[in-house]
């Protein structure tokens, strides 16, 4: 994952002016995609390496969540945001609502999203990326939003790793995607 | 943090095609600056946060490291990625050398980064972030490197998240950057 397709610039982008510091930085759809994807496999590793009687019970650190509960969160900030990338509707998730304490069915809604990340973000505009949307946490860039959704879920899954230590278990290598 | 400047794009990238699948994410500089910054505040609010006698000394779960030895591992690859970016010298820290026990000593030392990284990252050749490029850990383009070392800091930041609830301390919010 981590071979992208390097993109070659064309013609020069219209900036305020024209030194390094305000030519952007340009990332490929296939390297966004594989960044996300990467991330999702490793969470998922994370939510199968509990033993599943700990993965909706265990918490290394009251009031922390157990992490079945935290991956659940994960899915929907996930589904939230690229339904909001795609469409513009960045509505608010039912948190609790749809969400079990059976991982096969976790992992199943994970499986699904993950097969409609890897169809829809490619169709997903690229200016969107740039454009400013008013999400349930406030008003930000598509990039800053597609960002701090994959942040969250490396936030979570970094404390799933010190759970699974509490346990006993041994993570799997963060490096691999 | 959440307010980054949208980019105008006056001409074509030239692509391999002209699907919206092979359109760039374009993200400026200065949203990629407030990214990197954002989360080096947060991360630097969670060192303060530990009672200065278990930053060097308490785990939640063994073997896993103190977070005073963490954040010395962020500062490092952060500062190697930053060099790398700029010069295409990516050589492996010294791991051990030059990291100390002493918070002060630790926060001058990232403070020091801090600025650097203001005043340097903005000369980055915006190229290198698609170029590949050979870090000790592996081949990658310049984009999965620089996003490789976020990602390392929020996931071990994450981990001191739960060391900071297992001493009943409340850590700072995750979406204050």
């Amino acid at each position: 994952m981590l071979t992208g397709i390097p993109v070659t610039l064309g013609a020069e982008v219209k900036m305020k002016n024209t030194s390094t510091a305000d030519s952007p930085v340009i990332v490929s759809p296939e390297q966004f995609l594989d960044h996300w994807q990467g991330h999702r496999r490793l969470t998922r590793r994370v939510i199968e390496a509990f033993p599943e009687d700990q993965l909706f019970t265990f918490t290394a650190a009251p009031p922390m969540r157990p992490f079945g509960e935290l991956a659940w969160e994960i899915h929907q900030v996930s589904a939230l945001t690229l339904t909001g990338l795609l469409t513009g509707d960045w509505s608010m998730p039912d948190w609790r609502g749809g969400v079990s304490q059976d991982r096969a069915e976790l992992l199943r809604q994970w499986d699904e999203l993950t097969a409609r990340i890897g169809a829809e973000l490619p169709q997903v505009d690229p200016a969107f990326f740039s454009q400013l949307h008013n999400l349930p946490w406030g008003e930000m860039s598509g990039w800053v939003a597609a960002i701090y959704n994959i942040d969250n879920e490396i936030h979570h899954r970094g404390q799933g790793y010190v759970y699974l230590r509490a346990l006993g278990i041994e993570p799997p290598p963060f490096y691999e995607r």
